[in-house]
């Protein structure tokens, strides 16, 4: 294990093991930790407040938009899974089972929630009963259970945290507009808050969510040029309410079902953030949602007035509302310069004796690596000012590789040859999945989403006319 | 089901039926509702907010005092559990058991954690080698599963939602200092935001935490005189340490065992709100964990300027902070009185043509159910202030009520007497388990705590010497 005093050690080249790269930046910059059951994550402080800040921004924006928190319980009877007969193909093979409780056998084995549509489903036909009761909103922040055999921290692991969204509506329209609307807000937040730019669409048949009419995801392109689904939004259709009898009374007197949508993102942002911004010296984390958005390190601490200058620009950060550190260890100014870096502060002062004199102090900015003269008078709408900065580049930097690396392919072989040189690869489709599992078992490249309004004349498999343009890529 | 259209029902007489009272307030107000399996609840968006409020309050307040959030699996195996000896006989009866996962049955069956000293303790031996490591503070907010025979929501519920803290330290004084620190942090969190005065005190051998060295309560007393264990602290001194290895390296070169500590609180507040200022209205809710705040009732809606001014009015208030909602259903003014009253709305607005004229409106007071006129002009400061009064007077009737059910008992009968009378009693007791068990058979009062600094000549049980005045009562 890395500790507080070995903290700045070697961390594979980002470029030649991308994945080393990953799990060495996790470990060492304590994000997480590998829990003792296989395929578990402890998300360690440094890492949760990461999560804290994604929480408070998201959920302004849930409210913000009429929906309400609630939470429905963890465990859910093995019947409810059942109902749906798409959702239980999908989730039955990855679920963990209770079997006793209380020191007895139970009665019906129960599974930990995968996702809540069931148990939600099985609420909102008790609670819903006329036109007058929806929509109903709500959201839950939950973990979740999902067996997986493959797992790496935030990516995949068999518990992660996540909110998960469910709603009802009177009509189709109304449903499609919200399972719209909210895949719009998880746009804007990845966009605004994690510096991560995100292609939105439709997903295939066999990409879509078990027991969804359709499902939209949001795509983010990695530093190494996979794709990271960072958030899904569903259109339900009847499919829960028929299974869970989600009836109304309508205005005209009859009983219908409700059309139900959920949508969700998780502790895997994460580890999108990790991958969009991360370079050569470790994590680099986007002001908004960075645990610390500026660390001081004082120059000859021992020196006068130095600590005493340090502490007061902290105070006055602090007051404005900026997450600050002042780094008041015996470690040398360099080990502190590696260790912050490492952990991906967005804003690094120096502030030496010299500096004290001339008024100044050193300014660092992680994402470019470079540094400015500041004068400490005024300092600090300049350092709210350079934050903002480092938030806007950070998301231009990462829109402009994925713009750079989207190319189209006319056959298997130029996908092939696309995702190998780490792109995203657009290519038309005749909407067959005979076609779809061509593709992935031959470039390991599966379909992310529909490239809305672009057309194709002919399936790059089997050359029939084109339905869609699809947008393949390697996935995390 | 209560339906919205239907919300306004009788709910049982408070005095006559304080369970089934409690019962009907929960389910009629929609801050709950019970889940599909037995002993599970769904906390509802009005009971959820309330959750919301609470945990904002508390994190604030640990992280004030150094702690920092984190988060650990939620699935402990099986072999952890086994690893303390009383904390094994303590919890292993109520544990949830996931045997099979992923479609295969599991090596080692794990159990969703009742608690989790096990588990952190397991990461604080991997993560902990230094003095220099130390503290370590870390709190989790989570779900946590006691499979119990008898539930009422909120109040003892196979899951449930709480906060755990977990901290090490180098030295017994360090961690018997942070057990008391977080007892007195929860205590003044109890009192100032949600107006109930909580008695603190260390707990008999009988009563505290499986695993602790000590463990201290806050106890509250309800309306029927019952006590509600409402949060503990616990100094587990080197007891898991020991179990789970957790060594540090002390300056003086040798290897020691960690100190730790642990405290928790639960939803278990949110029914101590509700049975601590519940009249026969339904709900009373403190200000400051109050979904709303104040509600807006127009009167004569729709006369000219009325329904203008009342949300002219919500504007303001909201801008200046308060939790404010304009009823503007078609229901009657009668009808929404009745309906925020059973909610517990602590501040109701009633403003109608003829208020507008004379630019005042009335404003009703739920926690004494009196209404005062107030002047338009300058009423958010008015509005604050009666808020704030409402949460003061809140405390101190709950604390009237409390202080003046305290009586003392010279025998075992005088006691039985007392808590007959829904009042705790003081007795005196020499100490022993035998004659904790006579007391409990004979009046069905438990040892709540020690009432700290006072002292008795008798065991009222055996006659023998008293160790401690202990303060009895039936608990939640």
């Amino acid at each position: 294990m890395a500790k507080d005093n070995q903290f700045v050690e070697q961390i594979a080249d980002i470029d030649a093991d991308f994945p080393r790269w990953y799990t060495d930046v996790v470990i060492k910059t304590k994000l997480v930790d590998y829990g003792p059951v296989k395929g578990t994550m402890v998300i360690r402080p440094y890492g949760y407040a990461i999560w804290e800040n994604i929480q408070k921004e998201l959920d302004a924006r849930f409210k913000a938009t009429g929906h309400e928190n609630a939470y429905f319980p963890l465990l859910i009877p093995m019947s409810f899974m059942t109902k749906e007969a798409e959702h239980v193909e999908g989730f039955a093979p990855e679920v963990a089972v209770v079997t006793h409780a209380g020191g007895e056998q139970l009665a019906e084995p129960l599974c930990i929630r995968p996702t809540s549509e069931t148990i939600i489903g099985n609420m909102y036909s008790k609670w819903i009963q006329s036109y007058r009761d929806l929509p109903v909103k709500m959201n839950q922040w939950a973990n979740v259970m999902r067996w997986e055999k493959t797992t790496r921290p935030f990516l995949r692991t068999s518990e992660f945290l996540w909110q998960e969204g469910h709603t009802v509506h009177a009509t189709e329209e109304e449903a499609e507009e919200e399972t719209q609307k909210m895949l719009a807000v998880y746009k804007e937040f990845a966009e605004t808050c994690l510096a991560i730019p995100v292609i939105t669409g439709k997903k295939t048949e066999k990409e879509k969510f078990a027991g969804a009419v359709a499902t939209y995801g949001m795509e983010a392109m990695m530093h190494d040029g996979k794709s990271l689904q960072a958030g899904t939004s569903h259109y339900l259709g009847q499919n829960f309410s028929k299974a869970f009898d989600i009836q109304f009374l309508d205005k005209d007197g009859t009983h219908k079902y409700g059309y139900t949508t959920s949508w969700g993102v998780s502790t895997r942002l994460i580890g999108a953030v990790i991958m969009t911004h991360g370079d050569k010296r470790g994590l680099v984390l986007p002001p908004v949602v960075a645990p610390t958005q500026v660390v001081i390190v004082p120059i000859a601490a021992k020196k006068p007035g130095v600590v005493e200058a340090c502490r007061a620009l902290k105070e006055k950060l602090s007051l404005a509302g900026v997450r600050v550190l002042l780094d008041e260890t015996d470690n040398s100014p360099g080990w502190k310069f590696n260790e912050w870096e490492m952990k991906g502060v967005p804003v690094r002062i120096e502030l030496g004796p010299r500096d004290l004199e001339a008024g100044k102090f050193l300014a660092f900015r992680r994402d470019e690596c470079t540094k400015e003269e500041m004068p400490i008078e005024g300092c600090v709408e300049a350092i709210k000012a350079l934050l903002s900065n480092v938030q806007s580049n950070l998301l231009e930097k990462a829109r402009e590789r994925t713009n750079r690396r989207i190319v189209y392919a006319n056959s298997v072989e130029e996908l092939l040859d696309g995702v190998e040189r780490q792109n995203f690869v657009k290519a038309g489709w005749c909407g067959c999945r005979a076609c779809e599992d061509v593709i992935k078992e031959r470039t390991a490249a599966s379909a992310r989403v529909y490239a809305e309004g672009e057309t194709a004349e002919k399936c790059i498999v089997c050359g029939k006319d084109a339905k869609h343009v699809v947008i393949f890529a390697r996935a995390y």
